[in-house]
């Protein structure tokens, strides 16, 4: 009987824990996100969090740690978006553009409302850390790999190199995520239907077209 | 005769207090491209220009003058690339899309080599500073003029809206600006040529396209 009350104290005490490193981590995200990572205090973050000093370095002995946790949690995000961590692949005969399109839609909705995905990829930029992430090379990274497979399954143009089609779409997502720092008008569904009404002529060709939809489909809504 | 060396000796002050002030200027941009605006000290700045401490706060009262001082030199460098300093309207039948190209390579050019015009952008997006600059806004605001121009004069393809593609364009220029703190070759020519080479074929109608230059024409070279 000792011994089991000890481990549901031990459990308990694990739980709460893990939901303090949580809290942490959100209130690390709203602080970088509120006064850029090299102003934010800890004294901030932790008063935020309401936890005392002691606590936020028993989960987290820098701010340095504490960024690598905020991008750790950003990148889960970024991945189920992406539809990485569920590891499923689209139905056959499914367009990998429109996956890009819902995706994108899917990122500027999550970049509106989450503060961790916001810090994590502002943290990305971020000059003044010893390590700096990688949030946004994660994003390229995806992007090409979606575009080289569109290529390769016949969805595009053959006039469209997947190649300038990643520039394009890397640069312009990661210009709303900056731009929206000032004007959230860059992050909205309408900017990033209308990027994509102007760029969907001509990846694919002209009979696809009226397959895919620039305001996204949802399917890939969070 | 007197009186003439007196003012002989304060043209000569004057001249040294502005080269003191550009001086400056230069090293806090370089200071705030390198440490990021929040992060830079006053201190480095001085000792970066070769002065005291004492002249630095003779010719700016604070970091956020400084700031300001460095987005007034790079507002004059964007006018003279957009070609608004000058005021020459391009000559009649040149086209806007092609001005348009050219002066995005201007730029990414620019942004690569003049740290003051690199200072200038990242402080428009600086949260930590009271009244933040408008860099980015102003090369929006000239982005959509010149292609407003181009659509009554009808150069733009009439599915192309001349909105969507100052949606594009500006996103996709500050989105290399800032993919190009952590990876140089996002402004290289070759990077905007791709953007350009993807984009044309929807902005304008096939019979102007052979005459637009995805590369730029350097008409516009500063």
């Amino acid at each position: 009987m000792a011994s089991l009350a000890m481990t549901e104290q031990s459990m308990v005490k694990q739980e709460r824990a893990a939901r303090t490193r949580e809290t942490l981590i959100r209130s690390a995200a709203e602080t970088f996100d509120r006064d850029g990572f090299s102003v934010a205090s800890l004294t901030a973050i932790s008063s935020l969090a309401g936890v005392s000093n002691g606590a936020l370095h028993f989960h987290f002995p820098s701010k340095a740690a504490l960024a690598e946790a905020v991008e750790e949690a950003a990148l889960l995000r970024l991945l189920a978006l992406t539809g990485e961590a569920q590891d499923d692949a689209p139905p056959p005969g499914a367009s990998r553009v429109q996956l890009l399109v819902d995706v994108t839609h899917g990122l500027a909705g999550a970049l509106r409302t989450d503060p961790v995905l916001r810090a994590g990829f502002a943290l990305s930029g971020e000059l003044s850390r010893p390590r700096p992430g990688n949030l946004r090379e994660r994003w390229r990274g995806w992007v090409e790999e979606t575009l080289e497979r569109a290529e390769e399954e016949g969805e595009l143009r053959p006039e469209a190199a997947a190649g300038d089609v990643v520039t394009a779409v890397v640069a312009a997502t990661v210009g709303f995520e900056v731009l929206a720092v000032r004007d959230g008008a860059w992050l909205s569904a309408a900017t990033v239907t209308r990027f994509w009404r102007l760029l969907l002529p001509t990846l694919v060709p002209a009979d696809r077209l009226a397959g895919c939809e620039a305001s996204g489909t949802n399917r890939r809504a969070p």
